[in-house]
């Protein structure tokens, strides 16, 4: 049985690139997981009985947001180290207490950060980290999209290293195409500076024999960059072209420190960057070049990083961030206007996981959408629905969510899970993670 | 009589630089428009009867945030303008619009950013614009704090700009010390690019005979400081040093483009710089030298300017690019740590506007305080509540607001204010400007 939804007198962003206007005020339907129509007038024609209907006026409607890089579980490690050199952070704060991570943790630490997410109007997220069945059941659970990977770091024996690649390739064959097509798995190497070159290769191979894409960290830090060339005499675009990473679908994440040649050799591959503005700013890593990564055709999406280095999963904050930052340090305020740093953190991101039917609201898309309450003091005048989303919004003004056409956020509550369990559960995981 | 609030079980900033802790679990007391105690334990001799009495269980208690530099009438712009070059922004939306303003569009478009602000955690904001009265009014009838004036810009003949000389001092003498000693005013020249060197002595002038500070725009961009060369031979800090400015208690507005001398003089003469950090990076003014202004022992305190070029007025995130950005353009993460950006939003603020009884939360300090509800997944776990408010909050997070021992904010509605009304009324002046 096909399930109708009608919303009328709402306001839709309009965000196909050239698109005359950047809003349309009228109807959307969406069947069962579908939008099967967006626009001024819903043609006569069209079967209305069974439908359930909303009103929209005072809502402005976007497309989910989609945050394309990130750690989910580290939720757990919020504020537990700030404005701290990076090695300090990493050995003195993150890694000792990472390493003592158990499943159990990993479960909560995901249903906060998925809890937060959806609440924010972030209805895809990749994640890449261990224990990823847990990331997986949380997923299937919340009523969430993402895209799904085991992260593996190469700095360990051949046979640790073997393990982590089967375990890798485990996962990504088991829970790829699952929970209705919700969620997708990726191969992920952590990072060229965390991985020898061989066993980046097997990773090369195994997407090839799955035909999955590839994600890494790159280039994320001067030093890095600086070690790539000392350990390898190449920087990472051209370690990475020389081990076949891309001769698969891929994106990497970061992409702070390039050269011009490297931006092109990313163009030419249709290697996307998930742009991580805030905790790139955060750390010190230094501001990516977003102007040029755009203006040579790269595909550049938004995500959050983990949230020990943001330290929240405001994917408008993100967005805002994109808009911000490229036109302070280029001294070019036309630089990455609205539409653009919406269509990071949607359309764009949707291109960076090859997800054909996300990013849009349009007919033939899937219904991943996003409500904002407008009747606010900070979107008075309506002037602009997208620069007030970019430039005025938060995750906090998201009233309601669907995904796959489900409702999972509604008056800013979430349906899916259980808020003050997890947030007590979680609360008690980093208790017992300073016990231990 | 003595009105006495008792908040227990609350946890609250402890900012005073070189405190041992950032915050303290335990009890406060105000009596009437004052803190009185805040602690772990109450003393067992204070006088608890006839008190009203709060649980501040869940909560996280900061000073009101003060924003030292904004416009406020120009809410009813926001989004009418963005991403645009700046000299076409003001010639050809911004100037047109605002030439148009009544007394009506200031009263509204100030109501509409002095409820968006109030229910942000903002009890203070520094206002310079024109039908000053008007600002004054709403303000005193919000219970808002303020420190307003009539900035002039002085490219007119000289009997306009001798009238609006007596009419900044005829405001501010009328409204010093008004609405309960609420609003405090001071003297604005617009801008050394704006005002011909004897009408800025003018209003030093005044400023003496009157004994009020002075606040001013200065140093914004690149451009104006090369006008500045060009037109009197002198930077902005030399010339307005000569004009006697600095002899004033003053106080000046973004301060982006500033030599190591300039910064040596702004310290020795204790002119503090209210920076505004989303405002320079959306008009593309640059990013303002902070880390060496704190470093150098200048006064930095936080504002958004006007919200047509920022475009919200929402202090946390104006703390939190304070905190981001001088780290991911200097390359240090240890710039402008958490504690330092709250008190840039806080007591800074306070030391700027020459408020000794505003920005802490300590016995003798005035009951401007703000409430945010720490139960929320971006602020969990409990790790360190400043940080979160750094790095993870937003306006809409605060749940309750004291500005001089009255709540003017409760479960994140405003008790002052008529919000429907101010909503349609700023939405109908807007309309109206159009048709005009």
């Amino acid at each position: 049985m096909t399930t109708k939804l009608i919303i009328s007198n709402g306001t839709f962003a309009s965000l196909r690139p050239g698109a005359e206007r950047t809003a349309v005020t009228g109807t959307m339907v969406i069947e069962n997981d579908m939008i099967v129509y967006v626009g001024e007038h819903l043609p006569q024609e069209y079967d209305t009985s069974e439908a359930v209907r909303i009103d929209g006026k005072g809502l402005f409607f976007m497309p989910g947001l989609i945050n394309t890089h990130g750690h989910a579980a580290m939720s757990l490690l919020r504020g537990y180290g700030d404005d701290m050199v990076l090695q300090s952070w990493l050995q003195e704060k993150m890694w000792p207490m990472e390493a003592k991570f158990t499943a159990e943790d990993v479960r909560w630490g995901t249903a906060l950060s998925v809890l937060e997410m959806l609440k924010g109007g972030t209805t895809t997220f990749v994640d890449m980290y261990d224990h990823m069945d847990e990331v997986a059941k949380v997923v299937e659970e919340s009523g969430m999209r993402a895209c799904l990977m085991r992260g593996a770091i190469g700095l360990c024996p051949e046979d640790v290293q073997e393990a982590k690649l089967r375990e890798a390739v485990q996962f990504a064959r088991d829970w790829h195409g699952k929970a209705d097509g919700r969620i997708t798995t990726m191969l992920a190497p952590h990072a060229p500076y965390t991985c020898p070159p061989g066993f980046i290769e097997k990773f090369v191979q195994a997407a090839h024999d799955l035909d999955l894409p590839l994600h890494t960290h790159m280039s994320e830090t001067a030093a890095e960059v600086a070690q790539n060339v000392a350990d390898y005499g190449l920087r990472p675009v051209a370690h990475l072209e020389k081990l076949g990473f891309f001769s698969r679908p891929s994106f990497v994440a970061h992409g702070v420190h390039l050269t011009d040649e490297e931006i092109e050799v990313l163009a030419r591959h249709d290697v996307a960057v998930s742009h991580n503005p805030g905790s790139n700013l955060k750390l010190a890593s230094g501001v990516a070049r977003v102007p040029e990564l755009l203006g040579a055709g790269v595909t550049v999406s938004l995500g959050t990083d983990g949230p020990a280095s943001n330290n929240n999963l405001d994917m408008f904050e993100e967005m805002r961030l994109a808009a911000l930052i490229h036109k302070g340090v280029s001294g070019d305020p036309t630089a990455v206007p609205a539409a653009e740093a919406m269509r990071m953190g949607t359309l764009y991101g949707a291109q960076t996981i090859r997800a054909e039917k996300l990013g849009l609201l349009e007919a033939g898309m899937k219904a991943d959408i996003v409500a904002v309450n407008v009747n606010q003091p900070h979107f008075v005048p309506h002037t602009d629905f997208v620069s007030h989303m970019i430039y005025s919004a938060s995750a906090k003004d998201v009233a309601h969510v669907w995904v796959d056409g489900r409702q999972v956020v509604k008056d800013g509550q979430c349906l899916t899970l259980d808020e003050e369990r997890i947030l007590f559960e979680a609360g008690r995981c980093f208790e017992r993670l300073l016990e231990r």
